[in-house]
């Protein structure tokens, strides 16, 4: 059976099934309006760590044991873990993973890297080559703070176009047998619009967001009409409405269905997030909290997951290089 | 029919084939013995750019498109790209491929990005999700030094044990015809022997091959009399030595079939390199530029290529963490 659907889009025969998944979110996540659907808020922003950086692999090793406790898998049953992060080397994820005694993909999507790690962990498992796989990422807004932009004592201002790094981090593990199952796969292309803004990461994201779903709708054939929620990874207020503007201008409504991860995990009136939230943690913590538990309640049935990433660092931006974008995107889907 | 043979490694049914291949490198080791094996020599090492980092990238789109044009295939008729590179956020790659609108996996694996990459690659056209597939890494000394060390002006002073980054990379396309192909996989865990001096990374690196090697053995009851080279990816003279003797210890001789990338690449008498190469560049490009060609000539017909990396990055140094070390293996095997 050919597993190629149009140009760039997957179709899985087996559909590799949700096993387990878990959330662990920081206090200003546990403030908004996600609250009540992480597994753990973590109250103190070194997780008793001595550094941010050793906290960002505290908060992946804890939602990466979660995730096995509520799949009711021990960790020695897991044929890979594919995981990746925003600190220089992904470290946070290599630290998080070293004692595990899993194989180990390590992944650089920068913010896509759950759609990345959960699609590759999704066709390991469809392909025969994993019976159990996990996607884990996450970022913390002091880490990213100091590595992208400054120290945290210098107390920086915001642009309104900025986004705030979300401390967060998801794990989802895939097998055989399970109600929601990943039915799709499309993986995007690099698309650089120009944007050379650090602070506008919405802007500079929404195109690639454009063209992997854009790819999506014409390799399937299918519409908006045939999601309960098309939820990209992190293009803010900013990008979510670009993306709406953009679809609109190719004669595509994506209506009320069409949300955006760094939207939902934040008040955006209250929290002083400005355009919303962004970060590897950001749609992975909203994957795992929020949109497979909606999706077992009930309330949706399928879903298309399109995470989003910035491929840039601040080296690039000082050489004056615009920011490329990436999506890679999945379809989620609930057994009737 | 089941791909997994034993715990760890992958068996690929169809034996996806190598249809190009390239290695672009840099002055230095196109003075080294691997000097005719190139595609191409880069006498200047910005490569006709303004920065390292540009450089670095240019290299990578020049590897990239010899690849192509080596396999006659159009970068249009490739499904995918893998790719990934030691800079932080893993520019190099992404800015080497922003233009190329081809389907993008980005990886982190360290100097094992090029076997993580290619048995990814190898597992997508296996599986039917590809029927083309690019594998592309590289390093660059320049941007490796100013990086994680000092600034190249400053004129540091290296160990004997410090391992020189080799300006390089490589690309191999995988697809379904050809004469060399990829038989089995086996990935690597995180292995941590606790070695925490940055400058000592094939004495870090060295557990984690033998690690794999030894599951890759164990898996497929195969010993190093069924391979005529087995060859990791930048342990260096030191780190060579030190697998050898793991090895022997365990009752095994690896004997003079075992080579190692970062010995192969410079003459360690005369280049001043100390313990030898490392970097993305290291295993790609002496894959691409030597073991493929000689695989090909007719030399070796069954070679287990094993890349490792290091897990690491400057604040995790800083911060008093041991480094983790990192070996994906897999099978070339020419037909008879």
């Amino acid at each position: 059976m050919t597993k190629r659907v149009g140009k760039q889009t997957l179709y899985l025969p087996s559909a590799p099934a949700v096993l387990g998944y878990a959330a662990v979110a920081g206090k200003k996540e546990g403030e908004g309006p996600l609250r009540e659907r992480f597994d753990y808020i973590g109250e103190d922003s070194y997780f008793g760590e001595k550094s941010w950086e050793k906290a960002e692999s505290h908060m992946l090793k804890q939602c990466f044991e979660l995730a096995c406790d509520k799949a009711k898998l021990p960790p020695s049953e897991l044929d890979y873990v594919l995981a990746g992060d925003l600190l220089n080397q992904c470290v946070s994820s290599a630290f998080a993973m070293r004692d595990c005694s899993v194989p180990y993909l390590g992944l650089y999507g920068a913010c896509s890297t759950m759609a990345e790690g959960l699609s590759l962990a999704a066709l390991l498992v469809d392909g025969g080559y994993a019976d159990q796989a996990c996607a884990l990422t996450g970022s913390h807004f002091c880490t990213a703070e100091r590595q992208y932009r400054f120290p945290l004592e210098y107390g920086g201002q915001r642009t309104p176009s900025s986004q705030w790094t979300v401390t967060g981090a998801g794990a989802v593990i895939l097998g055989g047998q399970g109600s929601i199952r990943v039915t799709h796969v499309t993986h995007g292309k690099i698309v650089d619009a120009g944007i050379k803004d650090p602070n506008n990461m919405g802007s500079a994201m929404a195109p690639a967001a454009f063209d992997t779903i854009r790819a999506h709708f014409r390799d399937t054939g299918r519409s908006p009409a045939d999601y309960d929620a098309i939820i990209t990874g992190d293009l803010g207020a900013l990008g979510h409405d670009i993306l709406a503007a953009l679809f609109k201008a190719d004669g595509v409504e994506l209506g009320p269905c069409y949300m955006d991860c760094g939207v939902l995990i934040y008040d955006l009136n209250t929290q002083n997030v400005n355009a919303g939230g962004s970060g590897c943690g950001c749609s992975a913590s909203v994957l795992s909290g929020h949109i497979l538990k909606a999706m077992e309640d009930g309330v949706w049935r399928r879903v298309l997951f399109a995470a989003t990433g910035a491929l840039m660092s601040p080296t690039s931006s000082q050489q004056g290089e615009s920011i490329p974008g990436i999506c890679h995107a999945l379809v989620l889907e609930r057994e009737a």
